[in-house]
């Protein structure tokens, strides 16, 4: 199977550089060896903008005026109309109907079109939006050039850290990580990169174990407050993951908690949960992770104001 | 008078750049006219890191190694702390015995010396540590070298968009009000630098029209939640304000608060009052402003969670 290359990734920071905010790294003041990459500070809230805008970019005039569609509700919904939005391109994403009234209006307030279905619908409404208006499909994860625009996270760490030791990045679709130890590992092999997931969502450790993918269930991972991370591997990101990521850990939902009150009260940063694991990682499971300097990639902050009130909160 | 100079903001640049995090500018998703300059990233959570750090940058080596001192207790006292730590000088923090314990700690927690007096002692307190142990007084803001560090902040604007119009800086000593009107009416004259404070402290905006510095009583300025701006000019810093600012307005307490609210949901970030207030200035007092392409600096981060939380969650 072809994998992303570093000349893919590199290709992604030039056509992203005036959408995507160049995230600094930030020192936290509790450890001096832990920086933090705030993907979080993304004008749609996550590092789902990289692999979106590169996308778009990606596709030729004729493509860019028949438009764009995805049928992923979340961070990556959102991600991609903003990308649509900026590259003047039509944007349609499908979204069950049952999902929260003020995620669809965050995709409308992008000039996005909705299509709400019965949530089992959702890939084919999506499919037959390509087949009829002849739409590009932008899967959120399991497509090349979206894996090479999430890479640019490595890439940007490896330039403003050249002495990085550790880097770690959420695992959900496996997108963001497939893209940052290619990146990482072309430009310097020594850095490990480690995956992060929930325990209630380590199907990407799993099949790392098991040598091919494995899927865990929605009622098994709907358990984990990280819902960014319930997604399984595609075929594609395993393959890079198999040959490019160092390791997984895993964290509790306690520890996610933990995490995300110690981000907004001591970094000042909204994370939602699943932004939150790679930090709670390195908090509370240094004991299996490799030691030095350490980037955790803060991938998100769309979180319920309410959750993190609570969160604020808790003793 | 002599005031500071762009040379001064430019020779500031270079000293902080190893200490100090570039903030990048965020594009808002709710309005396309405001990027916000997040100061609340800094790894004290304040701008007050840039004027400190280059005030013990600009110490000859027999000064910093007796080290600094200073009587304020929030963010310039961290901020102190933070850049004597880094510069490897001793720093003494005087704080008035009846600061909460958490504020003490977090000095403590920087390596530098906590000396607790009554809240009448402190100047005095302070200025005998000087007398007798040799340590150089860094105050908060009434410092040309100070002055010059926070005036990084408008350089750095400058250099990140060039075609922009309106900044909005919060005034509460005018430290980095000074600062960055001094950087950007030298490097850009055209662009319209304007105050912003709490109508409960709006002692900056009473001083500039009767020509002369006009000090609010504590009593009167307890009003507000914006802690950070109950302070006063001094002499040097209205003589900035008054030949380089373009104008002040004012928000109310309420617009604050919505600010704080809004900054954390959409922009995802935690904000203090303080730091709330240029935004808030965008938000609500748009009518009073100049028009065009506008950043509002967000001068903080350290809010009581309480706080923060109560602002979440309000309707």
């Amino acid at each position: 199977m072809d994998l992303v290359t570093l000349d893919h990734v590199r290709a992604a920071a030039a056509d992203i550089a005036d959408v995507v905010v160049r995230t600094p790294l930030l020192p936290c003041r509790w450890d001096e060896r832990l920086l933090l990459k705030p993907e979080s500070l993304q004008p749609v809230g996550s590092f789902k903008l990289r692999g979106a805008t590169h996308a778009v970019a990606r596709l030729s005039a004729e493509q860019r005026a028949r438009g764009v569609v995805t049928h992923s509700s979340g961070n990556h919904g959102q991600a991609l109309a903003y990308a649509a939005r900026a590259a003047a391109a039509p944007c349609t994403v499908v979204i069950p109907e049952n999902a929260p009234t003020v995620k669809i209006e965050q995709v409308r307030a992008l000039d996005a079109e909705v299509v709400l279905v019965p949530p089992a619908e959702r890939l084919t409404t999506a499919e037959r939006i390509v087949t009829e208006q002849g739409r590009t499909m932008i899967p959120p994860y399991d497509d090349r050039r979206v894996i090479a625009g999430q890479g640019t996270v490595g890439l940007e760490i490896i330039e403003d850290l050249p002495e990085v030791e550790v880097v770690l990045v959420p695992v959900g679709g496996g997108g963001l990580a497939s893209g940052v130890s290619t990146a990482i590992r072309a430009v310097r092999p020594s850095v490990a990169v480690i995956g992060v997931e929930p325990e209630y969502a380590a199907d990407a450790r799993q099949s790392l174990a098991a040598g091919e993918v494995v899927v865990w269930e929605p009622a098994r991972t709907q358990r984990t407050s990280a819902d960014g991370l319930r997604t399984s591997l595609s075929t594609l990101t395993f393959a890079h993951l198999r040959e490019r990521l160092d390791g997984i850990v895993t964290v509790t939902e306690d520890e996610i908690a933990a995490a995300m009150a110690r981000l907004a009260r001591e970094a000042r940063l909204v994370v939602e949960p699943s932004g939150a694991v790679a930090a709670a990682a390195h908090m509370f499971r240094g004991d299996e992770l490799p030691t030095g300097r350490t980037v955790a990639v803060v991938t998100g902050g769309n979180v319920d104001p309410a959750r993190l009130s609570a969160a604020l909160t808790a003793p």
